[in-house]
Order: structure tokens, then C-alpha cells, then sequence
């Protein structure tokens, strides 16, 4: 036996728990927006699995680690990204699939940004895009070992930049530009929040997604005998309870209510925060970038909704700005060049620098995608179908078809109101009956 | 430490991954049937793993390890499965364990195909029946070295033919004989489409499922030196991304909405197709089979449909005609031996054969299976009981009691009727009140 | 590559897969718990996560690990549990992490029986006590090698006592203290149950827990060289699977009605019960003490109901009674020193009194900690909040929004009152309105 055969088993388990992770995703953006939409980010999900990988595996995979030109983008793999030659006891089947999971990651950070009002057209050119070339663009500056932003030393273990700052700047653009959700803000400047809509659904998200970052962080080694393996995911479980503790007890504190929609969105901001320096800084650095994050997410939330952009469910906030607060940490807490460890400037410069970059080039991936979709399939569902909902407009069926039992109450109030000459409101609620597989 | 460390840390591992299906099993087949039979479908799952799991461990794998008599059977092992002599690294529990997670999962296919109307206590005996003799024994022909397939060279690395069209066949002729659901098809030949009734809940079973299918192929090396395993793993996921694909834009373009179950059964049958060859084939060919297994499930959900057999999730169209097409497809792309690959023509022959046999064999079990059980307990509910669901006619209670807050209207709505003397339309929903532990 | 690597990567996964069981509990517990509550049960998960995770890796993890006084208490490692010196070839931060896991999980025990009435600071309270003191106390007693239980040669490989029994003891204690829910008991002695909200909900917690419970036990060698690795995980699904076999059947036979939560519970009782004796007993023994397990948590439920205290997800029947069982069932079937196998007593002797004292302890801690949140924040929610239900009262928010969509319809009924002069009765439902992330 030799180590490429622990290498082997340990990063092929690592790939299916971050790919497992969408699971996550689908769950969590499924909880938090409006019933009505819950089906549409869970078939987003799906196309980030499956149109978003296969677009990575044949494409992306070789503009991110293909044959370097100038610092700046690959240019070999294409359609084979198998034939990748790497220096570490890997099978490149395992390493290939691993960042597989990682491209899809920066694609369903966006799916939740954009719900409840994107066109789905929109949406399958979204993740086509972010996958061949936007992600993998950036991706190749700061982890091809001829990037330009790596040969500045940029550090950024497991993608608190190359992941979730470029995904969530790219939400940002495309929220902005996809304009708010009908009836999100009042002309008096005033924001109409839209209650979750399955609590339970969302929390099994962020538990997945949870498990899965021991995975993401931990699996990025690529190597088993990487003395910090342990190190970091302890330092993931310490950041994302951090992260959680502050927004859950600050949300007492400000409001009165322990917020479960904030609570998770912390321990998510801990979890992306502690992304980037999870292999550098140590446990109690972990802690109290973990807690910085939770209270980031906070008033980045308030922030967004102040500058009247439509973030459903708190993307921008979780990964865009705990992203970039992640990178900027390893330049404060690193233990062999952080400014608060060791008095050392350079490589908080060069975190500075970096995640100012992917921010911008994020910003400009998504508005380039947003000018993409509108100009060929249209950006942004129609009025109509908004209202009834990207359940059905898109995807023919509702979430929840339990709730039919009850649809024999309106009816019967059709009765009343025949009789009685009074008029009742009408529920939302769509029939779907005979909905046939073909027609 | 040895290589046999290794060998049980990841099939420990992997076998915890393939049990933990039987989740997304439970999730997906809960939420693609009615609210009224989910319960019931989650309570089938609990006995796949509790007495199918049993019952596998005490007979069922001395019938398909022990020693074998005539290439057809094994006869030893019984009740002490662990004394089985391995000639891989591998402490004989671990083994035993990931072979009851397969076992458990064939009678789990059936499971969703016979949802809606069979009697609680038909599916107790199929899961027994399944476990004890029906998969083990073509088990023991295809897997068991003596088997007089394996014998012949049939290949089929984790179970296209062994575990899926076994099952989806044997689930075939059991929808078959216990009919269809009341009002599934109409006088004209029409069909009525039952949606499905919590569209997170089956993707969440998906997600799972997928997660699991990792460690069910790779894991199925049973050797962490098999050098396939990072290979076999990156096949998993291109050809359930391609299923994916090509059923959601083949829904988009033939129905005019991306269909969820469609698209879930779609990511499954690219799994399923993927079971057999996945460590024979190259990533292209990967990318192929999913892609026709896509094609396949939607055709063969019509076909299902057309010969007026009731298959509520879609169990024979995933895992019984793409279990089928990924055995034969290895014969066409194997890269030693596939007639695409390489012209040679008798390993396909092989694989259409072991095909065919499985097919059979699965038919004649299932039709077995349900004559047992039609003359010792019965096989399908009461008209009674599929009406009022088959959860609270076995179980006792529904699936979703949050909605009992409403049921407070109901009841005043009866003092409507009383003072107003018209009638309304009554619900389906039955109150559970004081259903104590006993009585 | 050295044995330390392999331990690593086997540690950090089975430590992945015993946090991730805390999604388990929330969602078993969710969905157990009637609908007002389950937004409640599930922030107290993340309480657990967070707040219960920090506290014992600051403290607790000292008091059980740290350097022993009198076999009593530990007493360093504070603030550092890092610098742990480990026997085994496995780094500190790997085996913290683990231990983590374990102590989280002891009190997600509690937060079952003390669900849908205790004011949620007092939660707080009790996951912060349990973390640093209660468990880490009687976790040293029997895990550090210098406690007193240990030296007596008590054996609890993954902890029945440790967790289960201190758990299970400690929230019948809270559960006694706190008193019924309002509406649990009636003055002639007879019980209302609730019924469960939502059985998808609670299974899909029982399979995530099914699943982390082979990284619980197995993980517990801490060393892939551990030649009962897979004997464990072996014994782990047996007993589960006989647990649950038992009652199924019994329920079946008992009440006519194959009971969803009592089959949850009876699985999850085989888990806890073979949790002590994984590693020291045979398959067959395995099988047997989860079939016992589930014959008592049957028992137990009764009993608990009998004795009128209120444990709306039989916690203290599944992980207290049969934590003491699994306990006890060591020295019974114990292959080296069993009464059964080997006809010996003194180990029965040692475990009966582990057992006892485990048990008393649980019952101890418990009661302070119902007087510290008594007198500090108030153990009981008001009679007004339980009444509302606890997820409005303390979370602002229902599990389930979805239904607003119904909402429409009391409003009209409101119009038909003031037309027809009927009264009609209310539902319990609160809209959730411009609930804003700030005021």
C-alpha cells in the first residue's frame, strides 16, 4: 500500500461529501424563499449538477488548471481533464472530481441571489457560464501554481476568494441587475420581508452543508499526510460555532427573537470565513474570525437591503462579504505573516489585493452573464409568471401537493357565496390535475 | 499498519454511505407519492432495514457467498456470515455489512413501484422473500466466483444487473399483479397523473441517493489499491449528470416545463446505467450511457404507461430497463473488450445474456413473490383501505399533522351547515386524537 | 505514509459524521413535536452546535480529559484542549473535534424531552452547563484513563453510560422538573398524545442518525488498526436493525398499527444499546440486546406516561433506559468476562454500578440545572407562549409558511361572522407580516 491509495480513498469520500453539499444548498434556498418558488431553486440545483458539471468537466476544468498563459488563463485539458499531470500521490480522476464539486459550489451560491424572479433559460446559461469560464478564470489567478495571483503569494487554502467572494459579487451584479422581487421594497424606502417558508427544510440545508465543509476544507490537502488535515477542520467546526453564537445571541439582543434564518446564515458566514486561512491561523484565531463573520452577516444583510438589491436568501451577505472578510483574516491572523501574529504587512496586502480583484471580476462575471441571458433567452421571469410563481411557470407542479385535501374548502365557500351573495377571497392555490408525463 | 487497515476504514465508510440510501430511498419515494401513503412508504423502507436486513444476514448471504453447488447456488454461511474466507484484504464483518446495504437496496427499488395499494403485511413478506432468496441467488450467479455467469465472464462491477434490473424486473411483475391504483387509468386508455406530493422531499431523497452512489461503486472495489477507484468515481458522477441533462432539456423541449421528477428520475437512471461498467469504461463512454439512460427512462415511463401498469415513482423505468441497458452497454463500451471499442463481440453477448437472465429471473420472483403473499395475507390493500390512505389504515397516522391547526375550521363550518342548512364538501383529512402508546 | 495519516483522515470523517447526527436530532425531534414547536426544537440543535460546542471546547473538554485529581475531575487543558498528549497515533485536534461530537450529542438528548415548554434561555443554560461540567464529569469518571469508573474496569466503548445514560437521566430529571405540557395529562390519569407533526420529517432525522451512528462507534477506536473496526460497525446496524424489527412487530401485534415513532424509537434504542458493548460482544449477542432494547423502550414509554412526566419524544425511554441496559448488557455478554458467555460476575458487578452511578448523576445534574435556569431566566416558558406555541414566542416565525396561502380564508369567515352573526372558532395560525431582519 502506498499513500496514493490513502490519497485516493480520502479525497474520493471528500468530493461526494462537497457534492453532496448541493443537497445542501437545494434545501436551504427551498426553506427560505416563498412556497411558491421552492421547486424552481431545487431544479437550479439540479442544473448546477448536471449541465454546471458536465460544462466544467468538458471546458472550466482546463481554463482553471490547463497549460498557463500569461498568469492568466489555461489553455489545455479541454474535454479530457484527466490527463492533468500533478505533483502530489493523487489519481487525477479524484482531483478532477473534487474540483468538480468546487465549481458547482460557486454556481448554487448565486442560484439563491437570483430566486424567485429569474427567467430559467436564464438560469442554465448562468451555470453554464460561471462554470466555463468565470470561476475556473479567477480560479486559475489564485490556485494554478502559475497564476498570477498565486506567484504574488496570494493564500487562500479552500476558497474564501476563488469560491464564495467571486460567487457571492457575482450574485450581487446579477441581483442588482435582475431588479427586486415584485413587492420586496415600498416606495417610502421601507422593506416588505418575506417570511421563510419551511424552517425545517432550510436548517437539514445548513446541516448539510455543514458536514459537507469539513469536506471542502479538510479534502483540500489532497493529501493525507498534510500535518494541518485535523487542524483545519477543527478550525471549520470552531469558526462556523462561532459565527452562529454571535448572530444567534445578537439577535436576541437586537430584536428580541433568537432568528433561525440569521442563526444559520451565521454559522455559514463562519464556515466561508474561516475558508480561506483554515490551514494557517489557530483554533482560538478560528473563534474570533468565526464570531467577526457573525456580525458581517448582520449588518451586510441590513446594508444590501438598504441599497434596495433583492437577496432572498442572504448570499451576498454569507459569501460574498464574509468572502472577502475571509481572505483579508489570513493577512491579520496567519501564523507565519499575519499583521496581528507576527507584525508582518506584505502578505495582508496581497490578501487585500486579491480579494479586491476576484470582488470586481465577480461583479463583472455576473453583470457580463446577466447582458448574456437578457439579450438571448431574457433575463427575468415575466410579471405573470412571477406572480403565479416559478413553480409552476417553469416546473408544471407545486411544492407541497399535500395541501390538495383542503382544495374541497374553497369549493364548498363557492357554495356560501352563491347562497349567501358574499364574496370571499381566493387562495393562491393551483390544482394540478392530469398533469400527464407526455401529452 | 497494513493495507487491510485501509480496506476497512473505507469500506466501513462506504458501507455507511450505501445504508444511509435507504434514506433517500424513503425521502424520494415519500415525496413523488400522495400525501395519504407517505408514512406507509417510510414505514417500507424501516423494514428493508430492519427485517430485510436481518433476514439477508442470517440466510440470504449464504446463499449467495457460501459454498457453491453447481454454479447456482451457495449453501453454507448461514447464520454465521462473517466465517466467510476472503481473498482480499478485508475483515469478512466489513464485507458483510456492504452486502447488506445491497441487499437492502434491491428490495428498496421495489418498494416505490408497488406504493399506494399493497397491503402492509405483502411487502413485510417481499422484503424477506427478496433478501432471503430472490437477490441472493442471482447474486450468487453473477457475483459468487463460481456462479455459472461469472463463470462465462459477465461483468458487472456494483450491480447494474444484480442489484437494479433484479429488482426493477421483480418490481414489474408485482405492479403488475396488484394493479393499478383506483383511478390511475381511465376506460379510454387514458392515464391520470397523481402528482407528486412533496417535490423537496424527493429531491432531498435524490441528493442522498447520488451521495450514496458514490461509496455503492467505488466502494464495490472492496481495495483501496484497485487503482479504478478515483475513476469509477468520476464515471459515477458524469453519468448521472448527463441523465440529468438530457432528461431536463428533453422535458424542456417535448412538455414545455423542466420536470422535476422527470429530471430526478433522469439523474437516477445515468446512476443505474453507470453500475455496471463504471469501472470499464472511459469518462466519455460515462457521459454516453448516462445520456441514453436519460433518453431511455422517459420512453420507458410512456411505455410503462401504455401497457396500463402503475408504477408510481417510476422504479421499473429507472432501475429495471436502464439496470438492463448499463449491463448490455458494457458489452459496447468496455475498453478491453466492448464492441465499440474495441469490435469484439463476445463479451456483449455475454452481457446480453446475463441481461436477459437477470430480467427473468427478477419477473419470476417478483410474480412468486406476490402469489405468496396473495395467498398468506394478501396482497393488496382493501378498496377501504388504498382510499383512506394507506397510512392511517396500517399506521395510525398521517404524514403531515401540522396541518390539524386548520381543522378547527372544518368543525366550524358544521355550525355553518347547522344554522345555514347548506352542505359543504367534506374533507379527506382524519383526525388523530388520543392515539395513545396502548390502550 | 504512516499510521497517523490514515488515523487522521478516519478521524476527521467520523467526526464529520457524528456532528452532522445533530441534524439528525433536529429534524427527528421537528418532526415529532407538534408544529408550533419545531422551529424551537430546531434552534436548540444549533444551540448545541454552537454555543454547547465552544463551551466544552473551553472547558469541558479539560474537566475530562485534563490531568486527573482523585480519579474525579480533570483539571487542565483549559482553553487549550489542543495540547492533549495522545497513546495513540492520532493528532489532538482530530480526537478534540471527535469528542466534540459526543458532547453535543448528550445534550441534543435532553433537548427532546424538554421540548414545547422551556423557556429557551433556560436551553441555553442547559447546554452550556452540560458542555462544561455535567458530562465532562462522568465522561472523565469513565473515559479518562485515571477515573475511577475506568480503574474499576467499567467498559463503555462509545458510551451508553457516558452519553446516553447521563443524557437520558438528566432530562428526565428536567422533564419531571418542568412539569406536562398543558392539555398532556387529564385528572382521571389517562393521556392525550399529541401526534406527531410531520413522520418524513422525523424518519429522515432517524436515517441521519443511523448513518452517524457507525462513525459514533466505530469512530471510537480512534485507531484504524483496531482489529473490532468492523466488527463494530457490524454489531452497530444488528442491533439498530433488531431493535427496530421488535417494534415494528410489537406495535404491530399490540395495537394493530405498525407505529412510525415507536419503529424510530426501537431502532434508535438497538443504536444506544449496543453503544456500550460494540466492541466486546459477538453478532449474535448484538442482535439480541437490540431486540431487548426494543421491547423496553416500549415498556419504558409506558412507564414514563404511568409516572406522568411528559417526554414528547421519548428521550429519556430510548437513550435513558436503554443507555443503563447497554450499560448492564456488557457485563452479560461481554466475550472476555460476560455472566452469559464466560459465566463471570465481577464485570457485571462494575457495570451495574457504572450504571447506577451514571444514572444518578444524570439525575443530579439534571435537577441543578432546572434550579440555575429556575432561578436566573425562568425554566418554563409563560402559559402565554406555550400556548402560542414556541416558535412564534421566541423565533418570530412558524415552521411552515407555506400554509399562509390559506390564510385568506379566516379572514373571510371574519366577514361571513359579521354578516350571519355566527361565531366561528379561531385557528391558532399568526401571520408573519414586515417581520424585518431590523426595526
Amino acid at each position: 500500500m502506498e499513500l496514493i491509495h490513502l490519497n485516493t480513498v480520502w479525497i474520493v469520500i471528500a468530493a461526494a461529501m462537497v457534492l453532496f453539499m448541493e443537497g445542501g444548498f437545494s434545501l436551504l434556498e427551498a426553506g427560505l424563499v416563498r412556497t411558491k418558488n421552492a421547486v424552481n431553486v431545487t431544479m437550479k440545483i439540479f442544473v448546477d449538477l448536471t449541465i454546471g458539471a458536465l460544462a466544467f468537466w468538458l471546458f472550466g476544468f482546463g481554463i482553471m488548471y490547463g497549460q498557463d498563459a500569461f498568469g492568466f488563463i489555461g489553455t489545455s485539458l479541454f474535454g479530457s481533464p484527466e490527463k492533468i499531470s500533478l505533483s502530489i500521490e493523487l489519481p487525477s480522476e479524484a482531483f478532477v472530481l473534487f474540483q468538480m464539486g468546487f465549481a458547482i459550489a460557486c454556481v448554487s451560491i448565486i442560484s439563491g441571489a437570483v430566486a424567485e424572479r429569474m427567467n430559467f433559460k436564464a438560469y442554465i446559461i448562468t451555470a453554464a457560464l460561471i462554470t466555463l469560464i468565470i470561476y475556473p478564470l479567477s480560479g486559475h489567478w489564485i490556485w494554478n501554481s502559475e497564476g498570477w495571483l498565486a506567484k504574488l503569494g496570494m493564500k487562500d487554502f479552500a476558497g474564501s476568494a476563488a469560491i464564495h467572494a467571486v460567487g457571492g459579487f457575482a450574485a450581487l451584479a446579477m441581483a442588482k441587475l435582475l431588479g427586486a422581487r415584485k413587492g420586496r421594497f415600498n416606495s417610502d424606502g421601507t422593506v416588505n420581508v418575506f417570511a421563510p417558508s419551511n424552517i425545517p427544510l432550510a436548517s437539514s440545508g445548513a446541516f448539510i452543508l455543514w458536514f459537507g465543509w469539513f469536506a471542502f476544507n479538510s479534502g483540500s490537502t489532497l493529501d493525507a499526510t498534510n500535518t494541518s488535515l485535523a487542524s483545519i477542520a477543527i478550525n471549520t467546526m470552531l469558526a462556523g460555532a462561532s459565527g452562529g453564537t454571535v448572530t444567534l445571541l445578537l439577535t436576541m439582543k437586537k430584536f428580541g427573537k433568537a432568528d433561525p434564518s440569521m442563526t444559520i446564515n451565521g454559522v455559514l458566514s463562519g464556515l466561508v470565513a474561516i475558508t480561506a486561512g483554515c490551514a494557517f491561523v489557530d483554533q482560538w484565531s478560528a473563534i474570533i474570525i468565526g464570531g467577526i463573520s457573525g456580525i458581517i452577516v448582520i449588518y451586510a444583510t441590513l446594508l444590501i437591503d438598504n441599497i434596495k438589491i433583492d437577496d432572498p436568501v442572504g448570499a451576498v451577505a454569507v459569501h460574498g462579504f464574509n468572502g472577502v472578510f475571509g481572505t483579508i483574516a489570513v493577512g491579520l491572523f496567519d501564523t507565519s505573516a499575519g499583521l496581528f501574529t507576527t507584525g508582518q504587512v506584505s502578505l495582508l496586502g496581497v490578501q487585500l489585493l486579491g480579494a479586491a480583484v476576484v470582488a470586481v471580476w465577480g461583479l463583472i462575471g455576473g453583470a457580463v452573464i446577466a447582458k448574456v441571458a437578457e439579450v438571448t433567452v431574457g433575463l427575468r421571469a415575466t410579471e405573470e409568471e412571477e406572480e403565479e410563481g416559478l413553480d409552476m411557470s417553469y416546473h408544471g407542479i407545486p411544492a407541497y401537493n399535500e395541501l390538495e385535501r383542503f382544495t374541497d374548502l374553497p369549493t364548498s365557500l363557492y357554495d356560501f357565496e352563491e347562497s349567501t351573495g358574499i364574496t370571499i377571497a381566493r387562495t393562491e392555490q393551483k390544482q394540478v390535475v392530469g398533469k400527464a408525463v407526455a401529452d
